[in-house]
């Protein structure tokens, strides 16, 4: 998928709404334990009841990996489901990957042919060519981690130079002068809302992926106020608040609602910029 | 696995060899790949070949999940593999994980647990809460990405702050404060043998795991003269330089040779200490 047509997508469904799918088996409906692959069941009905509100879907990797060759057959299911009945969504791999650069492109294989993804999310610390294997894939993204929206984010994220330059400002910068740096996206947590006027002023076109909405306690309305740009540009993702919203049968109807929640407010950001 | 136990092993031995294991299916002999899984063939064979010269093997996991679900089979075989013919090796899982607490343990559990490795490599990039969830596992290691080898790995690592404090300085200083900080480890490349004193004064004790020396150009006698501690401390690694020594039927032979090679001037540096 290439920038237009995500931004196309956001457009039609007035949502920049991403839902991440951290597949816990002790968090699922019981009921779902039944199905002959608990976790691919779960992540389709979760798709199936959401898909209109929608426009990215996020597996994080470890919730699969932690359930060793069957976690990783239901993400292949996961993947190969969303790719198939609804080629129109943006699909991302939080992989959280990084090596140097005759690994990542294996990573990068890995994610962008063998299973498909759209994008991975790829940690910065080894740098330019740990993260350019990644960037060659035409039609591709990569999602470079910036400023998390966890507790130890801060214990290097914001660490200054002699000039007052912090290392997330630094990431952003450098990242800029690699090769096919219009294929980055960057990881900004819901929880650093006075950070993206600064943010902003450095990448303005490209897209930002923000968790830390809800369960962590972050605001839609701080982010979207300097995180939006003329194309959007931002992707905003809940998990837990929405895959977890019921543990009852009624799961996915109650997705459903958390999820029309948030694009209903999305909507009326939309209109009223 | 413990430190004593791993200590025990280098004395034995006399080697303090770590072998890389980066599997590419385009580069092992062609007459594997009629074996029903090339991959396992591979290693097995490598692995019966040096398993008495090398104190560690390293599996890439890059190279096995560009392989999707037929190379998460041919790791599992693999660890299982060594786990039960040669339970005193030292298994790493070279895998550069790392995420919000909650993810991190799913990794953690996917290695340590899943997949019974001793240890797994992770990126310090997002800090504290990213790390510990792997601390928290008795005899378990968990390897901070520090200095990395690669050229990238000047991007970041070595800015500094206005105190003239390097990034992998904080790291390092950081991470001896967190929980079970005496079950980290550090990946320090051997492109970097300038660096070891200064690490050495910050990290005594941790072990350091040196990946560079042979078709990276790092040097074991200037790694050794800074890195070596009293209970030696270093794991060197070595992938392609030993695994793809032939690409003919005589590879594991040669492989055998090259393994040699490192750990006689291992012994011979250790005799002198």
């Amino acid at each position: 998928m290439n920038r237009e047509q995500l931004i196309e997508q956001i457009k039609i469904k007035k949502s920049f709404l991403c839902i991440g799918l951290d597949v816990d088996l002790e968090k699922i409906p019981q009921h779902l334990l039944n199905f002959n692959d608990p976790i691919f069941e779960f992540n389709k009905q979760i798709i199936d009841a959401t898909h209109h509100l929608a426009v990215a879907y996020k597996p994080n990797i470890a919730f699969f990996e932690a359930y060793g060759i069957k976690g990783w057959q239901a993400l292949k299911k996961t993947i190969d489901y969303i790719n198939k009945k609804y080629p129109e969504i943006f699909t991302i791999a939080d992989a959280k990957r990084g090596d140097i650069g005759n690994t990542s492109t294996r990573y990068a294989k890995a994610f962008f042919e063998d299973l498909n993804f759209d994008s991975v999310t790829v940690a910065p610390y080894m740098g330019s060519d740990s993260v350019e294997p990644f960037l060659a894939f035409a039609d591709k993204f990569t999602i470079l981690l910036t400023l998390t929206s966890n507790k130890g984010g801060l214990d290097f994220q914001v660490l200054k130079d002699k000039n007052g330059t912090t290392l997330y400002e630094k990431v952003l910068q450098e990242s800029q002068t690699w090769k096919n740096s219009e294929r980055l996206m960057y990881v900004v947590g819901a929880t650093r809302p006075e950070y993206f006027q600064k943010i902003r002023k450095i990448v303005p076109n490209n897209f930002l992926l923000v968790p830390g909405v809800g369960a962590q306690g972050g605001s839609l309305q701080e982010v979207c106020k300097f995180g939006l740009n003329d194309e959007i540009g931002l992707l905003i993702n809940s998990s837990r608040g929405i895959i977890y919203a019921s543990s009852g049968n009624n799961f996915a109807q109650k997705a459903t609602e958390k999820a029309l929640n948030l694009q209903q407010e999305m909507e009326e950001i939309l209109s009223s910029q």
